[in-house]
């Protein structure tokens, strides 16, 4: 008990513990020997005060060694994932995995559920009927090896830690810290048995960092985390103002994915912002996957996999190697509730200047398509279509966006609208790609 | 739990809790709804980012109501106590009880248990044989009716919450912040019963606050959160560098009190600090008692009651009703245990220096005479008895302190001897009565 009071005080007065100390305190409590209520001190003096790099990194270890830590290394290729702090409508793992896969670099892809306002991959694969992402683990060692790709769920086994700490600093007021949010999220991705990692780090309204300086600072705590396990590790930080590409919620995100592997334009109109982002990261991907020899490169590469369909049979043999309806994957509004239940009209004409992204988060929350507690369920169908977005014209009357629900009575078509602001003139076209850090720092700032 | 979440989140992020919000947080965790994880994140969180006037008062006032407050308005009189900080041979309060009473001013006092390097006053009359301090609060009441004083511990209906509380803070690095320290022990004196309060704020390196910046601002805090309540409160901001008298430990405190109240030279010599801050504090507490006119009418008047026998006498009456053997109050010498096992010698010629209280309060401690922990097991008798203070001449080989423990095995002469220093030249006399804050702010800043 008092060394444990010995380390509290170290973090209370603003100094820093060793990795040993980190160690045996995580160690401890997920042991059950350390009791919530020190762990949760820990947890605020942490928070308020901050923790180094060493403390970081050891945080991260000791969650990431708390369960099992998958050895792929004796299936060929450098396994690479890529990891989004999330944002309203990123449905790019949906896209990205398939298609990195298709052009030879094996992605292990263990993925979240939504919760708040931004959507989670698991709920959107588990939009396609049949879909399964509970997978053990030697299922997913199995698929990856035949197929290149797979995309799971986080199972009990992996970060036991993780879950624990995260429980406690759900119900303590101490998430949203860039440590203890880095060493989360790296404690996962690093238990996958990937060889590097590519961070989408999203900066804006509708993302968890608000603020650009919080996300690069995350970023930065994020690669160096990578780099201390000796994993190439580059992040692209993003902005999230705008909700990403047209749809938002489960299966109208997975449709607009369906309908840009098949090469087609989704519902609503092009989505050059979603295929922007993906392309990008494809490119590190491959990049770091070693199949090509720069970013350039590997997006060239990306673009060509995607135009030619080979990325979306990839994504048929993921579908199906995981119990999905491939008969979806022909025509997306086929599935049941794929039609929209409303229609919001333009109350104006002009320009779309802006669209809340944050409030359309929160309006999918409410319409069924996510979660405000863990225990919530989804509603599979539920979410919007963006007919129009930043900068495009509209007249009066004409559908800026189409809502889908299995419960019309959650429907609230004004709420969609008040997340349009319009505007009399063309407004300027807003930077997406904002920044890249890797071990050699900002881009923006590289000499 | 989501609104324990947004106190969390406010106190987190600098704000401050209205006194509702503070009411309903710590009614709901003494009430076992808000648990202990939640609890130590607010404590740490507080310890970290401070509490407002507000806040602390509002602290106060639900832990006072959580349990017992007593009231006792039928009795005549205007019921004074006195708290002190704590510091090394602080004996002050079994002078200053019987004196204040047998002045005509009420004296109805709760104490605590010595714990880590100062003694308790509780500690200190149960040495004398017999001395019940586990009055119920029918038998206190009535006493102090009777004799105007009574001196017990605290019951479990007072304050849970601080109790509930404060095992919190124990176990989670949250004990010293001034809020919580204000607030723990303003709730257990305002559920006294009393009218009026006097604080002696100890600072120095015998103190719990070492820091004399500190000091000053608990005594704000104290003195702030009594007149919140309607209750008059004065504070002395007093040092604690050297051994308060010269008797350090439960019986050789007792019998220095003794000794003084009988207008006796107490073992070792004069104890000009000890008297000066007793009748410091006695002159203010009858000011604010209503029978002095200022606090220097008040002195003269404490000043002849201890020299006239009647405080004396007052003790006799209060020992006779707590139980306590009053024979040893005739010569406190003739008590088991009260002489001296060893002696410690100087070392050199000179003048004592300085005198470390810290030092020697700690190997009171491991003498006996204290607890490391609150479980332990107190020594009555252990302890030590200063033969020289600062200023004091020296030759080689002069007795400079004696030992007292009943487990001989414990005595180390050469620890008491390293607690001195010494010096060629009478070092200048330091300074006892540092500062004095009341409702008109510091006495030193007064225009």
């Amino acid at each position: 008990m008092s060394s444990i009071n010995d380390l509290l005080r170290t973090k209370r007065d603003g100094g820093s513990l060793t990795a040993e100390q980190i160690t045996n305190l995580i160690d401890a409590y997920t042991a059950g020997d350390v009791p919530d209520y020190q762990m949760s001190a820990f947890l605020m003096a942490g928070f308020l005060n901050g923790l180094s790099a060493t403390e970081a990194a050891a945080l991260t270890r000791a969650m990431l060694y708390s369960g099992d830590v998958l050895d792929l290394s004796d299936l060929p290729g450098t396994k690479v994932d890529k990891h989004s702090t999330g944002g309203v409508g990123d449905k790019v793992s949906i896209i990205l995995a398939p298609l990195v896969a298709a052009c030879g670099v094996p992605v292990p892809m263990i993925s979240g559920r939504g919760l708040g306002h931004t959507g989670g991959t698991l709920d959107k694969l588990e939009s396609l009927p049949g879909f399964r992402t509970d997978l053990a683990i030697p299922a997913y060692r199995k698929q990856l090896a035949n197929l290149g790709v797979v995309m799971i769920g986080q199972t009990a086994e992996i970060a036991p830690a993780d879950k624990k700490l995260y429980a406690l600093r759900d119900v303590t007021a101490t998430v949203e810290s860039i440590p203890f949010i880095a060493a989360s999220i790296m404690s996962k991705k690093l238990a996958e048995g990937i060889d590097a990692l590519v961070l989408d780090v999203k900066s804006g309204r509708g993302a968890f960092m608000k603020d650009e300086a919080d996300a690069r600072r995350l970023a930065e705590t994020l690669v160096g985390i990578g780099l201390e396990f000796g994993k190439p590790t580059v992040a692209r930080l993003t902005a999230m103002d705008v909700p990403l590409g047209r749809a938002i919620g489960n299966w109208p995100e997975m449709a607009e994915c369906i309908r840009i592997l098949r090469g087609e334009t989704p519902a609503g109109g092009t989505v050059d912002d979603l295929l922007d982002i993906t392309l990008t990261l494809a490119g590190e991907m491959l990049h770091l996957g070693g199949v090509a020899d720069s970013f350039e490169d590997g997006r060239a590469q990306a673009t060509i996999t995607l135009a030619d369909g080979s990325a979306f049979e990839k994504l048929g043999e993921l579908v199906e190697a995981q119990g999905g309806d491939t008969s979806v994957l022909d025509d997306p509004d086929v599935r049941e509730g794929a039609q929209p239940v409303a229609t919001v009209e333009a109350p104006t004409s002009g320009f779309v200047a802006d669209i809340d992204s944050l409030a359309l988060g929160l309006g999918a929350v409410r319409l069924g398509a996510g979660r405000a507690k863990k225990e919530d369920n989804v509603d599979p169908t539920a979410g919007f279509v963006l007919l129009k977005k930043p900068g495009e014209a509209v007249e009066p009357g004409e559908p800026i966006a189409h809502i889908f629900a299995s419960d019309s009575s959650r429907v609230d078509e004004a709420a969609v609208r008040d997340a349009f602001t319009f505007t009399d003139e063309a407004p300027e076209p807003r930077a997406l790609l904002l920044d890249r850090y890797d071990r050699d720092g900002w881009a923006s700032t590289a000499s």
